[in-house]
C-alpha cells in the first residue's frame, strides 16, 4: 500500500549528515560538519534588530510576504552584488530558503529525466542530491588545482550529445569550495564562459564562501564575466551571517527568475518575513567590510593551524589542497586506503572528518576526506591533526601488510 | 536557448496573488486576501524570547538545525497533537516551510505524472499548484455542505482507474476548508476512511484552520479515526501564531516521514532554527488555551459582521456559506455571472474579493467568489458588504439586461 513515486527509487539520505551522528561523542575533535562557528555570528546585533521588527513592524516581520522575497531585501542584494560586478535589478533576484532551495528549484525549472548536468570531482553533496531528485544524468568532471579539467569537460559535452542527452548545465563553485576549497583560476573562469556559450549550456554558479577569502585578491564571478545571461548566480547568508536564518538568493535573467518564482509558488508559497527582515537590516545597517574582515581574521587563523599540523603530522603518502578561503581542506590517501571504512579508527583515536565518497558524483575517491576547520580553536585543530596523522600512518601500515599477505 | 523543463508548461502564476496588486489600492475594503491578522500575533511575546534565543541560545537559534526540524519542536507538537487525538511520536513528525512545503513534499514522494489526485470543487489553490508541479491527473469531487459528494468521489476513482490511471490520494480541509469555509460532517469523515480503505489510497488532511471554531463542537481529526496509517495531516502557525515564521508540520506514518525527510534534505537542507525556536517556546510556555479563545472572539466577531451584512445587503439571487469558523466566506451568483469581469465594477465601487474559478481543478466555478473576514474590522466589513451588495445587483440587472437584447 502507499506507493511511492517513481522519483524515490534512487533517494537516498546524505551520507554524511547520517555520519555526523557519531562524530559528536564527546572528546572527539570534529573536522567533520561544515558549519561556520557560531562566535562569528553578531548576536548583539540580530537580538536587537530582531526584538525592533517584531514589536515595531509586524505588518512586514510576521505577515507573509511576497513569493519572490521582500522588496527591501532584493534592492539591499541588488546594491551590494553590484559591489562584485553582479548587475541584477530587483526583478533578476528571488529570495530562497538558503541556497539549498535555489538548487531544487534550478532543478525543477530546467532538469527534465536524463538531461546532463555537469558537476566536479568532487562536488558540493548538497548540490548533487537536489539534482538527482529530477532524474539527470549526472557527468563528473576532473577538478584539478585551479577548477575544472575543462578538456575533459568539452569531451564529456560532446559525448552525452552522442549518447542522446541533453547537456544542460555546468554547476560549480569557483570560489573555495565546499568539499576541496579549491577556487577557479580567472582564465580557466573564461574558458567556462566560452564552453557554454559554444554549447549553449546554462553555468549555475554557487557562491556561499566567497566573502571569506584569507589570502590573495578576490577573482572575478562567472556571473560578471557572462554577457549572454547564461550565468545563474546561488547565494547564501549562512556562512557570513548566521546559518539558522536560512535565507538566500538566485539570482538570474528576468524570464529564468519569473519562471523560479512561479514554480516557487507551489513549493512554498514564501520564505519567513522575520529572518528576511533581519538580513535586510544587516545588509542596511551593519558595517558589512568590518564583519567580513573579522570572519577572514578568525577563519585564517584556524586554516593557518590545519595547514600547519597537516604539514607536521601527516606521512608523506598524503596529499592535500592549500586553500585560500573558505571552510575546508581536502586530503587524498594513497590508493587502497578506505577513508569510510578508516573513520572507525579514527572515532576510536577521538578525531572525525567526512569521508570522501558521497561527494564524487560517480562514486570514485573512496581514498580521499574532507576536513572542516570552522568549528575548532587552532590548538585543537593542531591535536585533532595529530591523532590524524597517527590513525592515516596506522592505516596506511595495516594496508602494505594486508597486501603483502 | 536556456529551455525549461518540460513540467513548466503547465505553469502558471495564482491568479490570486497577482489580483492582489490591484485590490491594494487605498479606500479599497479588500476581501481578497488570505491573510491572518497581524493584531492577533502575540508581539510582546515574540519579541522577547527571539531576543533570549539569540543572545542565549545562539548555537541552537541560529546554527543549521536537522532537515527533519528541532527536536523539542517535534517533541512539543507530539504532545499537543495528542490532544486531537493525533497520536504521533517525534519520528512521525517533520517540520516543514509552511503547510505549503508540506504539500510539495507529499508530491515529491507520492506522485508520478498521470496519478489520480481527488480535490474537491472548489479547493486550496496553494494545493492544486503544489500537486501540480508532479504532473498528476487532478479530479474535482463538488463540495457540499457536509463535505464532499462521496457518491461522486467513488464513481470518479472507478473512472480514474478504467481511464489507466493510478488513484493515489485525496486531498481534503475537513474544517473550515479555504475557500468556502466548509467544515465536514463526522458521518462524511468515516466514510471518506472507508472508501481510502476500500480503494487503497492516501489521505492528506490540511488543518491550518482547525483551531479557528467559532460556533459548535470540534469534530475528529481524520487521523485521529484512521486505524490503519494512510492519512498525513500538515498544519501551519501561520494562522494561529504568525504567518511571518513559515513554520509547519507533516505528520504521518514513520516510513512516509523517514521518505519525506530524505527528499527535503534535497529540497532545502532544513528550516529555520530561529523561527523553530520561537514555535518551541509558545508550544511550550504561552497559554495556548487564552490565546486560541482570543483568536476566536477575535475573528467570531468579523464572521457575524460579515454573515449579517449579507443578510441585509446581498439580493434574493445570491447564495453563500455560513461557516462556524475559518477565515473565509463563499459565494455563489447566479448562472452568467463573471466574477471575474465583475471585479473591475467591484474596484470602481471600492470593494475586492477573490474570483472563485481558479480554485476549481475543472475551470467551473465562474460564478463564485471568495470573502475573507479576517483583517477588516466589523464596520469595514459592513460598509464593503454593502458596496459589494451594490456591486451584484448592478452585474445581475447588467446581465439579464444583456440577455433580453
Amino acid at each position: 500500500m502507499l506507493r511511492f513515486a517513481e522519483r524515490t527509487r534512487g533517494a537516498k539520505r546524505s551520507a554524511i549528515r547520517e555520519l555526523l551522528k557519531y562524530t559528536e561523542q564527546p572528546e572527539v575533535i570534529s573536522f567533520a560538519g561544515g558549519l561556520p562557528d557560531p562566535a562569528t555570528f553578531p548576536l548583539e546585533f540580530l537580538a536587537r534588530v530582531a526584538q525592533e521588527e517584531i514589536l515595531h513592524n509586524a505588518v512586514k516581520s510576521l505577515q507573509y510576504t511576497t513569493t519572490e522575497g521582500k522588496r527591501p531585501l532584493r534592492e539591499a542584494l541588488s546594491r551590494w552584488l553590484a559591489e562584485e560586478g553582479i548587475h541584477a535589478t530587483m526583478d533578476q533576484i528571488v529570495i530562497t530558503n538558503g541556497a539549498q532551495q535555489g538548487l531544487d528549484l534550478v532543478g525543477r525549472v530546467f532538469l527534465d529525466p536524463g538531461d546532463a548536468v555537469f558537476v566536479s570531482l568532487p562536488d558540493y553533496l548538497g548540490a548533487l542530491q537536489a539534482f538527482r531528485a529530477y532524474q539527470p544524468t549526472l557527468v563528473g568532471v576532473p577538478l584539478e588545482e585551479d577548477g575544472m579539467d575543462l578538456e575533459f569537460l568539452r569531451k564529456a559535452i560532446r559525448e552525452a550529445r552522442r549518447a542522446g542527452h541533453t547537456p544542460k548545465l555546468i554547476y560549480t563553485v569557483p570560489d573555495f569550495q565546499n568539499p576541496t576549497g579549491i577556487a577557479w583560476s580567472e582564465e580557466k573562469r573564461r574558458e567556462l564562459l566560452e564552453i557554454a556559450r559554444a554549447e549553449d549550456l546554462l553555468v549555475v554558479e554557487d557562491i556561499p564562501y566567497r566573502w571569506l577569502r584569507y589570502r590573495g585578491e578576490p577573482l572575478p564571478t562567472l556571473a560578471s564575466l557572462d554577457e549572454e545571461g547564461r550565468v545563474l548566480v546561488l547565494l547564501t547568508f549562512s556562512k557570513i551571517l548566521a546559518a539558522g536564518l536560512r535565507v538566500g538568493a538566485l539570482v538570474g535573467p528576468q524570464d529564468v527568475v519569473h519562471m523560479v518564482v512561479t514554480l516557487k509558488q507551489g513549493a512554498d508559497l514564501c520564505g519567513a518575513s522575520l529572518t528576511q527582515r533581519l538580513v535586510v537590516r544587516f545588509l542596511t545597517e551593519y558595517d558589512l567590510k568590518s564583519h567580513f574582515a573579522f570572519l577572514c581574521r578568525h577563519y585564517r587563523a584556524k586554516l593557518e593551524a590545519m595547514l600547519a599540523a597537516l604539514e607536521r603530522y601527516m606521512p608523506a603518502e598524503a596529499r592535500w589542497t592549500r586553500p585560500e578561503g573558505g571552510l575546508f581542506v581536502w586530503a587524498t590517501l594513497p590508493e587502497g586506503v578506505d577513508t569510510a571504512r578508516m573513520l572507525e579508527r579514527a572515532l576510536a583515536h577521538k578525531v572525525a572528518y567526512v569521508p570522501g565518497q558521497p561527494f564524487f558524483a560517480d562514486g570514485s575517491g573512496a581514498n580521499t576526506l574532507r576536513l572542516s576547520f570552522a568549528l575548532a580553536s587552532p590548538e585543537e585543530i593542531e591535536e585533532g591533526i595529530r591523532r590524524l596523522g597517527t590513525v592515516v600512518k596506522e592505516e596506511i601500515a595495516a594496508l602494505s601488510l594486508a597486501q603483502r599477505s
